[in-house]
């Protein structure tokens, strides 16, 4: 890495933190520049645009999420392990994440309505964990711990909600028994799919 | 209704519609005199406060949802057919809002990290929903028709969780297969209260 990316490389770790806090909307080349203290055009010439620096910021947010969540499930045998072992790395990002939040569910109600590149950049990511999680459970299909009739589609749509409703009831509304909800609704949606002859994990 | 309570009503009305599309924190003593063409300082005879506004505004916003979806669902038999009721309600009003989308759940994110008294009376209509749906559950449970270890604390979480994963898919992901997604996860959660000694609805 050359000095010059390297820079762009802190610069961007920063403006990930500051789009936390601000949503990616308010992340403007202005407040970069305020937040890192250096010039406009400095940040102009490292991120080009506005446009292009929310795209830079989403896709490095994305990298983190899949190297805190995704890849270290990706270690754990196929089927209920693996997806035990996402959940719960999952559930401790929203836990922990403060102040700030998720940057990909504050975004999702910041830009539903704002057609462009960084709405579809964001939608092509929800899209890659859609993927990711149906493959999980393809793979677990695959392997016999899931039935073979498993939708592994609806069960990432069902995932992807059941989270959402966590990171809602643990962080508005504070609910001590957010993450118990959170178990007890991961644990039917896993019955559900699992192969009747395999022992539970 | 005198004549100053009716003026205050019909700000009102277009007070949410701007909250609707600007958000609750963007809902301003000044944007609200410029979007009804009325001077601030009327503005502030009606409300008091742009904290005051808020919170008028939140609670026009939850009567307008019970009306929507949870009174209309009140008039069909107890258990499934008024949780069917109530989901097809719920989902027409996610499908159709726009534009501006559903001001609970942007402002859930937009006030999540803001205490003071508006996040307090979001909480309170979040709990007023739960507790709403949980009684449905029980009613179901005290005429037979759910079984009698159903627990109406965890429907009503779950059900939350698919109507936020609903309107993600729905408006985010313009996944076609939103409403189907949805409907599935309904039923499975469906399934899992009913009484087997039941005839489905």
């Amino acid at each position: 890495m050359g000095r010059g990316e390297h820079t762009r490389d802190v610069i961007l770790r920063q403006a990930v933190a500051l789009a936390y806090r601000v949503g990616l909307e308010g992340l403007t080349i202005g407040a970069l520049a305020t937040e890192v203290e250096m010039s406009k055009s400095g940040m102009y010439a490292h991120f080009g645009s506005k446009q292009a620096l929310q795209l830079a910021v989403l896709d490095a947010a994305a990298a983190d999420f899949a190297r805190a969540v995704v890849v270290p499930a990706l270690r754990e045998p196929r089927g209920e392990p693996r997806l035990r072992a996402l959940v719960a790395a999952w559930i401790a990002c929203g836990r922990e994440r403060r102040p700030g939040g998720c940057l990909f569910v504050k975004a999702s109600t910041e830009l539903d309505e704002r057609p462009g590149p960084v709405r579809d950049r964001l939608v092509e990511h929800h899209r890659e964990l859609d993927a990711s999680l149906a493959r999980i459970v393809r793979g677990g299909v695959a392997d016999g711990r899931f039935r073979p009739d498993a939708d592994a589609e609806q069960f990432a749509s069902d995932l992807y909600a059941v989270m959402l409703g966590f990171y809602h009831r643990h962080r508005l509304l504070a609910d001590p028994r957010a993450e118990a909800r959170t178990a007890r609704a991961v644990d039917t949606l896993l019955a559900a799919i699992r192969n009747p002859g395999e022992v539970t994990a």
